[in-house]
């Protein structure tokens, strides 16, 4: 597949999503640097040449539909993007809404919404003729690096702990990545630091406390779930959209990319992101706490939307759309996973949360008739959790 | 997402792919009557009314871009087909020849090739108002049958036996359906016959020995996959396609769809079909031996293509495109699977034998600097075989 990454020359300036300030494009690992001296980390986004104009590539595949609103016009690819959203047929008549759809990351190559974003990254770090990736991951994000690194030609690190399940680790360790094993998720954290400050490593993924977002080339990839849902709705679109949350990177880029669409007049307003987390975390801090803080709860189940931080890029996703974060539990998770199998989509736990977040949502009056509700299922139940 | 089946009123007639006798469209589970009483089983194919001119339907997604051409033009989806090719840079040179694509099924909605029998198995299924769909099935058609059947509101069946290994025992089970385990592969068959014939189950696979294919509504359902060749490849088709095969339904469905895209000038020439078996069955029945015998091997890191038997239909795609068969075995598919995984393609060990058959078709000249090759990709590796 060799390394193959064009940049892209619409790219005209990195802006601070808190302070606004700009930067010219660079790799900026730990957020803005005003920001963070102030400490108070938060992300910077792309923004690109307005007066050049740009559309989808109709004739094209996947995530080069929208390559003119990517960091690399061309870059390493397994096949990702062009998701499938299916229609949850009877469903919707249960919730009193008219429609509610899925779309299926689980698709993707290596089975994650992930693989929209290690194709860039591994991209800006052959660019930089850097020739190792790293990641601190226990999942998804780690079995995605090393496939695209992989593909890229590069040497590719994975910092994960000991609770790594199976099919994971089986799909890292064949790739050819090196495994490093830790104690905890904060290790990770360190360990990642460590070898991007001494070795040169290039981190596809966050490493400070408290976090920023994932590395920002990569973030720009989730743009084109908006993009796809845009194209592939056509007149119908969603007036909300459910996100399984972390560090909500994927709830940024889909934000990102829905502004674009409402720019251009794709669109004629942006659905309400929701975000759904296993404990309270952004909840907490839409209720007025820190955004700095750490919070703890049980996410046993729920090993890729663990961790005890939230980031300040989620916080104006959430807010800027008029969304809200939504908390649901493990248990409730078990009960999703087998609800969404029993229509057909076998969905990893951290993946079927968003599906009791929408009973919650019509229960407390957030969503209600005039809503069209779409699920982000962001990986597949064959990885065992 | 309901029973949303319509049939397709360009089918016209069934015609034995043997003895070229025709019946009207119907079912027949064992294939040809005729040809079954002469034990001589073989199967049947669908003639579709030629002076109906069909086209693709550019605006759709997945299958149903080729409605025209399936026995229903809506059926129950979860996202099914249109998947990547994907060129493998670099190899091309290794091997001396053009070029080398992998086409990966891996990315259908429950990680096989097999998602594109059952959304028109279960249609059928639906239109005859049958409650319950049955398969003899050890992994990727149990699993995708039971996700279909749960996404249409039928009941499902899956005969297995104690091997089934987990990722593929959880998605049957969180899918409702119930599994039913019996000792080995052959008592599976004589299981599900017991039940089509006693309790009125609609059969996904066959039954029968010397087998046929699977369901024939289903087999039209990898016609896809050829048109899909044709539709992404465009100026530049491949000369050779590599297809793990066990009983030939994937195999059949492309030959199929490529003759259909010949008659209609899509494409100049028919590629040489080759199929991949874990040790000589095809191979033997090649050079001589009756296609009705049973043969013994090792395939027990390749559960998704053992078995002791072969088919009619095997045979015909093999000879009718100028192919053959070549033999992997379970070691070589070790080293497959991880020199894929090296490349960034984590493949299920049954699909990734197609990889070791290139080399061993360029050493003995069957495919040289001419060929353009392309491997299907069946299945993904997160099931863990
Ligand atoms: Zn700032
Ligand atoms: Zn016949």
């Amino acid at each position: 597949m060799g390394i193959v990454q064009t940049w892209n020359n619409s790219v005209k300036v990195f802006e601070c999503i808190k302070c606004n300030q700009q930067f010219s494009p660079n790799d900026y690992f730990t957020g803005c640097p005003v920001c963070l001296k102030k400490q108070q980390p938060s992300s910077l986004k792309f923004l690109y040449e307005q007066d050049m104009p740009w559309k989808i590539d109709k004739s094209a595949k996947g995530m080069f539909r929208y390559a003119d609103r990517l960091p690399y016009k061309t870059f390493p690819t397994l096949g990702e993007g062009e998701t499938p959203i299916i229609s949850m047929n009877g469903l919707e008549k249960e919730l009193g809404i008219p429609e509610i759809w899925l779309k299926n990351e689980g698709q993707n190559p290596t089975g994650s919404h992930k693989d929209r974003m290690s194709p860039l990254i591994v991209a800006r770090a052959a660019s930089l003729n850097r020739s190792t990736v790293i990641a601190a991951s226990s999942g998804n994000a780690g079995a995605s690096l090393a496939a695209y690194a992989a593909a890229a030609g590069l040497r590719c690190k994975i910092v994960t702990t000991p609770k790594i399940n199976g099919p994971w680790e089986k799909a890292i360790r064949l790739s050819g990545a090196e495994i490093i094993k830790v104690q905890n998720s904060l290790e990770r954290w360190e360990t990642v630091r460590k070898l991007v400050e001494e070795e040169g490593d290039y981190p596809a993924t966050n490493y400070n406390i408290p976090p920023v977002g994932s590395n920002m080339f990569g973030v720009q990839g989730y743009t084109t779930v908006a993009y796809e849902i845009v194209e592939q709705l056509r007149e119908c679109q969603p007036t909300a959209v459910i996100i399984p949350c972390a560090r909500g990177d994927l709830l940024w880029g889909i934000w990102e990319g829905f502004v674009e669409s409402l720019r251009l007049g794709w669109i004629e307003s942006i659905p309400r992101l929701y975000a759904v987390e296993p404990f309270p975390r952004l909840a907490h801090v839409l209720q007025g706490r820190d955004y700095r803080e750490k919070f703890r709860g049980d996410s046993r189940l729920l090993p890729s939307i663990g961790g005890e931080t939230v980031t300040y890029q989620s916080l104006d996703a959430i807010k800027s759309s008029r969304g809200d974060a939504i908390v649901v539990t493990n248990t409730e998770v078990e009960k999703a996973q087998w609800d969404l199998a029993k229509r057909g989509i076998f969905a990893e736990g951290s993946a079927a949360i968003t599906w009791p977040a929408v009973s919650k949502l019509v229960k407390t009056g957030k969503i209600d008739e005039n809503d069209r509700v779409l699920l982000m299922i962001t990986s597949h139940g064959f990885k065992g959790v």
